[in-house]
């Protein structure tokens, strides 16, 4: 009877693991739909991106409703513990990579109304990194893979260099031509928002490692996004 | 012994709550300090919302072990279950509101390179009414008040509307000379910032009602930030 209880248990939190590795490629689905309606200016496959957000969010829900029923029902201790809430703590996460997919995809439609005086190579270049780390860190949640979660955490420094030369590139523009302001500023907050989505794939990694270890990842985590101090002039102020 | 038991954890529930409210007061400060630095271009404030951070993040981590000793040691039920659940999400919430307080102030010393063409009424406006809801909500937290929470929840659609009217505002002024682009692209995000803290203290409400009703605010949130959607063009395109 008690090892019927503990195998019981054992299924509830790979039922527990199932549920974030759906919520993870439900998000994934929404990045790659928001994105492609920016960079391939797709308007069908960002009202996708944007109807998908109410089905995340009740995943979001359903995924905290199981695990205080775990909580209460089998009042875990040590690891599974430190994986049923670094299981809240992802679905947290991977719910506001949603919002920022949504409002990315959002943003995607004003775009469209505007010519574009440059290709979007780098957000592109950016939009390939997010999209690849999302992917590694939900494979990683799914297999409790450590190694996996430090590829993402390391590599999260060369999205943010993109965004800080892309945050300079499009205020350029800005400066070039009035005109091009109002979708060089819709871009910067896409790309800020793919940006944030990198970040908490880099949350997600620390939480994976720090709930299949036992031990933080680091205390110092590799911050790339310098924007906030960029100062860039016009030419001849 | 039992008894001693039970007022022992009511004792440790109190705590929680205790060290919830500090980290509160400890972001709604850093909040105060980011503002002041940029609507009085204060950069002593700058630099000590921005030396805030790491205690604010420290106490996130203390929060979240006391929460894994208590789910562990007490393996609580029911009502306790959700007040400890919902306090672990509310000091995520306060961890990202001290991290968009920090992102605000280290912009405010790009600001103090720019002379501004302008006043910061509105933005002033916006980080008053934010800052009277990040207040208003910690001491919700403090006194389990929901009617409190209701207040917050319902207040945020103004502050959304201020900052709509603040993204086109700015728009103007960056199409009318190209040296007020950096500025006021600083200024966006800073106004965005203060938007999210904004939305944080709307999502505390909610676990706050959460937590005290045992039942969700409402399906239906307002949500009043169409900027995603704002179309500016110069007066002669």
């Amino acid at each position: 009877m008690a090892e019927h209880i503990v195998k019981s248990f054992e299924q509830e939190l790979k039922r527990l693991q199932a549920l974030i590795t759906e919520m993870g490629g439900m998000v994934e689905s929404q990045v790659a739909l928001a994105s492609r309606a920016v960079i391939d200016k797709d308007a069908a496959a960002a009202s996708q991106a944007v109807d998908a957000d109410p089905a995340v969010d009740a995943l979001e829900r359903e995924v905290e409703q199981y695990v205080i029923r775990l909580l209460a029902l089998r009042q875990p201790l040590a690891q599974d513990l430190r994986h049923i809430v670094a299981a809240l703590k992802i679905t947290g996460a991977l719910e506001r990579i949603g919002d920022y997919a949504t409002n990315v995809a959002k943003r995607s439609l004003v775009l469209d109304q505007f010519a574009l005086p440059y290709t979007l190579t780098g957000l592109a270049h950016m939009s390939r990194l997010v999209q690849e780390n999302l992917k590694t860190i939900i494979d990683a949640i799914g297999e409790n893979d450590t190694d996996k979660a430090l590829q993402v955490w390391r590599s999260d420094e060369v999205i943010d260099e993109i965004y800080n030369a892309l945050f300079r590139e499009l205020i350029t523009y800005m400066m070039e031509d009035p005109r091009n302001i109002t979708p060089c500023i819709h871009l910067l907050f896409i790309a800020k928002n793919l940006e944030r989505i990198g970040d908490h794939a880099t949350n997600i990694a620390e939480l994976v490692y720090y709930a299949v270890r036992g031990e933080p990842l680091a205390d110092i985590r590799p911050k790339g996004d310098s924007s906030a101090y960029a100062v860039v002039r016009p030419p001849r102020a």
